[in-house]
């Protein structure tokens, strides 16, 4: 956020991946046949020591490095937490299957394996919880996993491997290495496509997610994308204004709108546009913004970088320019960086602006109005996203009718866009959002193999 | 297999593909939503039809077109019909789960959606039965299809499509689109990369798959490929010899070698080679192979194409003159487009001869000796590909932890490489063999889409 320098940090080269690799694979060999109850011993703990590294070293790092006001990181720890403790419940759930046969006498097994070496790519703007995502279910399936951090948070994200190693993670099984920004397109590069990693899991920007599954077509690999998002949350014509409101502030502007799932278009039934205008506007004029490090209690901070604060002044400029109206917000920033903004409310945004298809990543939302729930849904997935959305309706079977058709990876009902499950499989269904799925057993299925075992009798013949 | 010309077809083009996309895409509103009763009478019924074709236009029409014996039309037939039923059986298992939500009084449900249109790309070499994978459990699931079959084989394939049809299938859900060979290439882009279709399943080689799979990480869509193999069967000291011999001259000759499970490499302890060789060689001398249009009761027929001749005859004259030898065959091909081959079996083949490592597709199996279990594990993975591969050894643990070592998507003990159990998860674990799952409810899960759909309540209030 303020663009000064907090420390040195080395960065790996490609020989340091090679023998992390190399490092990884072996020890693959040993923690793929760890029995589950000795895996989960590990998780547990580490999730306890996690919790701690919370109370004490996270609020100060993260604040600093990655701009988290004290709520976020609660909330981001909360989550990194709670899926160590998933991770560690799956342990004895990932199982295996007997098929019918139809020669009596045989036997088909169907296993589950884990996969090798998984590289995990994860970003800086949720370090606890997004880090724990990236390598947890990877490793309680038995693979063993190379971590690369954003170049922008490797401290934050330091918490998480030194809690699995605290916690006795055998050595080999994780490697973290940081890599700086100059070094990390051929890094990335090298890592992707090295024979022995076998998966490839992302989480950040759809311009990486779409060079990463280049890479990794190449050499016919798996990889899991989570990339970005354009939240639209549908307003009906019955829905609670109070509820809707408070769902969309909320998606809109935590962490400053730098969430994947964070609320980007709300969709609004013309006949309830004004009250809700109204009462979105009386709100979000009482959300307190600034420098988070000298007053605590702010809802919004500053952004990432000062190239965050261009991009949402872009995309608003653009926006007022093509006849949208800015009903919240002056597009100034202020603090030490110029990365601290207010909170943004633009009206009358229509699907040709930039600002309605691009991802903004910032404290701004964008009001549309439909008549029909026909369009609506054809708003919502006018868009190259498919992460996340909303619905507000009382009648919750017309708003399931509405969710079941916007193209998303989450559809909540009366929920903020910004949802949270620990276990829910979230994930995009392709598109600039990516595809696959982290959690719970959708994140099993992600990080293992089915093997087919039939086994023969003896004296079957066959004829060729 | 003879050259010559059988019959005329049409090509489609581009705008074909458009049209049948747009029209798939709203057939898709309809299908999507019928309920799984229904589905499931029309597969039965496409199942009997299918069955019929397969005893009276099949024969005769797969002889010509792909030059099958009536044995592998046979297999591929019920192996075809058993996969519609499968297909028929799934359609009450496509189900959805509720998740534990935090907040009382909230539910969180997990829907498992289908994803729209699905291209569906599928070979020649088993007409019946990989058509149908292509195409029933992405419908059955709630999709609807674009099929473009292999440009060698549309009068086979289409039986399929004409059961489907005359089983009812509403109109638009299904497109068979034939597409020469010159117009393959870009018309395979243009659709890969359509924005209506969701995703790509394809059958085929391990060339196309990779530019398929370059294609589809573009646009970020998610595909599934079936591609080559080059299975390894080990034979370990205290196998049961004929039982070997037997499932070795299957998945070595079946079709002429011409299946992606087929057996390619066998590794033999080298305590009983002797033993097992004599016996393989007093059973390949046995096999009948010839014009299966002149000899119906041949085992062995035309290979698909003069260029599978060369590919097979370049193999064996590169291994002979690396070292290898000759213990059956001579490399000779007969026929009217020089197309039939006999079995062959090469000796004394080791991992850096091309043998070794590319697919032959042709009526060949290399032998290679190893002393250890652990050299016979180093052995069968030291291959690009990892579809299929079976163990021999009357010691079912011993035979079980090689099995689970092999990286493969199939391993069996006692059983050929070529083995088919309806419902159960073929495909490779990455590399040349690609990923993804067609059988089954593996099946299911690459078909569908995860949708997170939380259900919250009223008064809820977000600190941001």
């Amino acid at each position: 956020m303020t663009g000064s320098k907090l420390y040195d940090c080395a960065s790996a080269t490609q020989d340091d991946y090679e023998r992390a690799i190399q490092s990884a694979s072996v020890a693959f060999k040993t923690w793929s046949r760890m029995g589950p109850y000795a895996k989960r011993i590990i998780f547990l703990r580490a999730a306890d020591i996690l919790e701690k590294y919370m109370e004490t070293e996270a609020p100060e790092l993260m604040s600093a490095e990655v701009s988290g006001t004290r709520h976020w990181t609660k909330i981001n720890s909360i989550s990194g937490v709670g899926n160590l403790r998933e991770a560690a419940s799956l342990v004895s759930q990932i199982k295996g299957e007997i098929m019918p046969a139809d020669a009596p006498g045989t036997t088909v097994l169907i296993e589950r394996e884990p996969l090798g070496v998984v590289l995990a790519i994860s970003p800086w703007n949720a370090p606890a919880s997004l880090t724990v995502r990236a390598i947890a279910t990877p490793l309680i399936c038995g693979n063993t996993v190379i971590l690369k951090p954003s170049e922008y948070s490797p401290k934050s994200q330091d918490l998480v491997v030194r809690a699995m190693i605290d916690a006795g993670l055998p050595k080999g099984c994780l490697h973290f290495l940081p890599v700086s920004t100059e070094r990390t397109p051929a890094i990335t590069e090298f890592a992707v496509k090295h024979k022995l990693i076998r998966h490839v899991n992302f989480t950040g920007s759809d311009r990486v997610g779409r060079i990463i599954a280049g890479y990794a077509a190449t050499c016919l690999k798996r990889c899991l994308l989570e990339l970005g998002g354009k939240a639209p949350v549908i307003i009906l014509d019955d829905a609670n204004i109070d509820d809707a409101v408070e769902a969309v502030v909320f998606g809109s502007y935590a962490n400053a709108g730098q969430i994947c799932m964070s609320t980007e278009r709300v969709l609004l039934h013309e006949s309830i546009a004004a009250p809700f205008k109204k009462a979105l506007l009386a709100r979000v004029r009482g959300i307190k913004f600034g420098n988070h490090e000298e007053e605590p209690d702010v809802s919004i901070s500053g952004m990432f970088t000062q190239s965050s604060t261009r991009r949402v002044q872009g995309l608003l400029s653009d926006a007022v320019y093509a006849g949208a109206e800015l009903l919240c917000g002056d597009m100034t920033a202020t603090g030490p960086n110029l990365t601290i903004m207010g909170p943004h409310v633009v009206d009358r945004v229509t699907p040709d602006m930039e600002i309605f298809q691009r991802e903004s990543f910032g404290p701004l939302v964008c009001l549309t109005a439909f008549a029909t729930d026909e369009e609506a849904v054809d708003l919502a997935n006018n868009s190259e996203y498919s992460l996340s959305a909303s619905v507000f309706s009382k009648d919750v079977m017309r708003a399931l009718e509405i969710a079941r058709q916007v193209r998303a990876g989450s559809c909540h009902v009366n929920n903020p866009s910004v949802y949270i499950v620990a276990g829910a499989p979230n994930g995009g269904v392709g598109g600039s959002s990516g595809y696959g799925r982290f959690g719970g057993m959708a994140g099993v299925l992600e990080f293992t193999e089915l093997k087919i075992i039939s086994l023969g009798k003896s004296g079957v013949k066959y004829a060729v």
